[in-house]
C-alpha cells in the first residue's frame, strides 16, 4: 500500500523540484548518495517555521532527498517577535532533526521596521536564509508557500491596482543575492488542506503561528475574511482561479517586459534621449513600460515611481502641447526637446564628500 | 453659481465622450444644431433602465447634446422579467421625454436562457439596442456603467481565472454588429455615489431594480457581499484599484494580442502548418496566444477552448515525446509532424445538404 494521497502529493511536488534543481546545476548531478559520498552531495535546505506547510515540506524533502542523491537540511528562523520564540525555534529544530535532516540551523533575526511589520519580518527572514545558504553552500532553499498563500498574494496585489506584474504572485523559482535560482516553492499548486492532511497522516506535530490569525495583519484578514466571502459569492474555485491568474499574469508580464527591453533599445539614441515618433508607434502598454525603464535608468527609485508619474511622462509623448518639464522621483527630470524625450537626473549636490558644493542648493 | 459637483462630474464625462464621438465621425461634425438643422444633426442615444446611473446619464446627455450639436434620444428596455415591467418601462420613457430627449423608445425583449439569466438578459438588451441604433441611424449609444460596475466586472473576471483579458472589465468604447464604435461608457471613472447624488440634486426620480439586490445573481452578491468585505480587509481604495486593473489589463492584453497576431503570421507556413522551432522561441504568453488563435482559425469555437486545451497543445511544442494527436473542440485536431504543428478540422459530415455523407460518421 502506498502512502496517503496527501503524502504522495507533497512528495511528488518536492521530487519534481529536486529534479529541476539537479538539472540546472552547472556540473552533472552526482551519483545517488551513499554514506561514503554523503559529505559531497549537493545540499538542499527547507525553510521551516514549524507550521503545517513547512513541516510537510521538510518531511517530503527528508524522504525524497536521499532518493534524488542530495543532502537535505533545514533552517528555522526565530523572528524574536513573541515571548518564548527562541524555545519554540529550538523545538522546531529538534523536530527537523528527528526527520533526519542535517544540518538543521536556527537563525535568530532582528526584525526592523521598514515597510510595515510583514515586509520587515520577510526582509529579515530572507537575509538570514541567504546567509545560511551561502555559509553551507546550499544549491537551493525550498519554501512551503501553498496555492492558498498564492491566492492571498494575488488579492494583495490586486488591492495595489498596479497591473499585471502585481497580480503575478510568488514565482515558483526566484533569486537570492548570491544565486539566480536559489528559492523554490514546490507547493504553489498544492493546497493548504493537503499539507495539513499530510502532517496528520505522518503524525507530525505542527505549530500554528498566532500571527496567522492576527487581524492586524492584512494577509491574515485576507485569509480569514476576504477569501471565505469570495468563495461564498463567486464559488469554490476562487483560490484555484487566483493561483492560475498568478501564473498567467507572470507570463504576460515577462513577455511585455521582454518587449519593453527591446523597444527601449530601439527608441533610445546614442545620447540616451528617446525618439518620440518611435515611442508613439508602440502599444500603450509597451510604451509605458519603456518610459518606466528609462526613468529608472535615469536614477528614479523604482519604489517611488507611481503610475501617475508614468502617465504624465506619457503625455509628453502622446498629448504634447508644450508642457513644462516634469519632476519625477529621484530628482529625475523628463522634458521634451523637439522630437525627443530626455530623462535626466538633475545634478546632485554632493552631501557626503564635502566637495563641489555650490550656492547652497540642498 | 455652477452646478453641484456631482452634476458637473456627470456632464463633464458625457461632454468628453460626445467630443470623442464627433471627432471620430467620417464627415466633419455639423454646426451646432438650431431648430432648422435639428433633423439633420447626428443622433446619440442613452440606454436607460430608470436606475440612478442611467438616469444621470440621460440627464447629462440632455444637457450636453444641444451644446455639442447633436440630437439626444433614449431607449429603455423592458426585459419582461417582472410583473408590471411594461408599465414601469413606460414610466421611465415618460421621465426621459420630460428631460427633453427625443426620440424616446421602449423596447420589449424576450429573454432567452443561454448562458445564465444575467447573460441572457444582456444578450437580449444589446440585440434591442443594436436594432434601435440601426433603425434611427444613431452614431453612438451611451451606457451608464460606473466605476463600481467596472470593479464588479473585474472581480467576476478574476473568478474565471482566465488571465489578463478576463481582468480587463468593460471597454470605454466597444463595437456593435453594425458599427465598430457604437457603445460608449462615459461613467467608467465616475462612482455610483456621484450618479446617485447627481439624480438627487436634479430631483430626478430613480428606480432601484430589485434584481440588483437579488442574491441569486452573482453580480449582486459581488456588489453587496464581496466588495464590502474587500474594502474592509484591503482598504477603501479597492474599487479604484480594480478599475485601474481593468485599464492596465486591457492595454496589456491588447499589446499581447497584437504581438500574437504578428507572431502567428511569422510562424505559419504557406500550407497553414506552424513551425515548431519558431513557436518555441516565443515567450510562453505569446506562444499560447498564437496556439489559441491557430485553433480558432482551424474551426475551434472560442468559447469552448479552455486553458487546458492550449496547454496540452503547447506540450506538443515544448515537451514533445511522441504524443498522439490531440482532439480540440470543434473537431479540430492538433498533431505534430516533424518540426511542424498542424491544426486541422476533421472532415465534417454535411448535415444540411445531404450530399457527401460517408460511412455514417456523425
Amino acid at each position: 500500500m502506498g502512502p496517503h494521497p496527501a503524502v504522495a502529493a507533497i512528495r511528488l511536488a518536492v521530487r519534481r523540484v529536486l529534479r529541476d534543481v539537479l538539472a540546472s546545476l552547472p556540473e552533472a548531478p552526482p551519483a545517488p548518495a551513499g554514506p561514503a559520498s554523503a559529505g559531497r552531495a549537493p545540499l538542499v535546505l527547507a525553510a521551516c517555521s514549524g507550521g503545517a506547510d513547512s513541516m510537510a515540506l521538510a518531511s517530503a524533502l527528508a524522504f525524497e532527498a536521499p532518493r534524488a542523491g542530495v543532502r537535505a537540511g533545514a533552517v528555522t528562523v526565530d523572528h524574536g517577535l513573541q515571548a518564548g520564540s527562541a524555545a519554540r525555534a529550538r523545538e522546531v529544530a529538534d523536530r527537523l532533526t528527528a526527520l533526519g535532516l542535517d544540518p538543521v540551523e536556527t537563525a535568530a533575526v532582528r526584525v526592523g521596521r521598514g515597510g510595515g511589520p510583514e515586509a520587515a519580518a520577510r526582509d529579515a527572514r530572507y537575509a538570514a536564509l541567504d546567509a545560511l545558504a551561502e555559509r553551507h553552500g546550499a544549491v537551493a532553499v525550498l519554501l512551503g508557500h501553498t496555492r492558498d498563500d498564492q491566492a492571498e498574494t494575488v488579492l494583495l496585489g490586486l488591492a495595489r491596482g498596479s497591473g499585471t506584474r502585481s497580480l503575478s504572485g510568488m514565482a515558483a523559482v526566484s533569486a537570492g543575492p548570491g544565486a539566480t535560482r536559489r528559492y523554490h516553492r514546490p507547493f504553489l499548486a498544492v493546497d493548504r488542506q493537503t499539507t495539513r492532511k499530510a502532517c496528520l497522516e505522518q503524525s507530525l506535530p505542527v505549530w500554528d503561528d498566532p500571527h496567522n490569525a492576527d487581524p492586524s495583519y492584512t494577509r491574515s484578514r485576507v485569509r480569514h475574511e476576504a477569501l471565505p466571502v469570495l468563495e461564498k459569492t463567486l464559488g469554490r474555485g476562487v483560490v484555484e482561479a487566483l493561483a492560475r491568474t498568478a501564473q498567467l499574469s507572470r507570463d504576460d508580464a515577462d513577455a511585455l517586459d521582454a518587449w519593453a527591453r527591446e523597444a527601449q533599445r530601439a527608441v533610445t539614441g546614442p545620447d540616451g534621449a528617446l525618439e518620440v515618433a518611435a515611442l508613439g508607434a508602440l502599444p500603450p502598454a509597451v510604451r509605458r513600460r519603456v518610459l518606466r525603464r528609462a526613468a529608472i535608468a535615469a536614477g528614479a527609485p523604482a519604489g517611488s515611481l507611481f503610475a501617475r508619474h508614468i502617465e504624465e511622462t506619457d503625455r509628453l509623448v502622446t498629448a504634447w502641447h508644450g508642457q513644462r518639464p516634469l519632476n519625477l522621483p529621484g530628482r529625475v527630470e523628463a522634458r521634451r526637446q523637439g522630437g525627443r524625450l530626455v530623462l535626466q537626473q538633475a545634478d546632485r549636490q554632493p552631501i557626503e564628500s564635502g566637495t563641489g558644493a555650490r550656492d547652497g542648493h540642498g
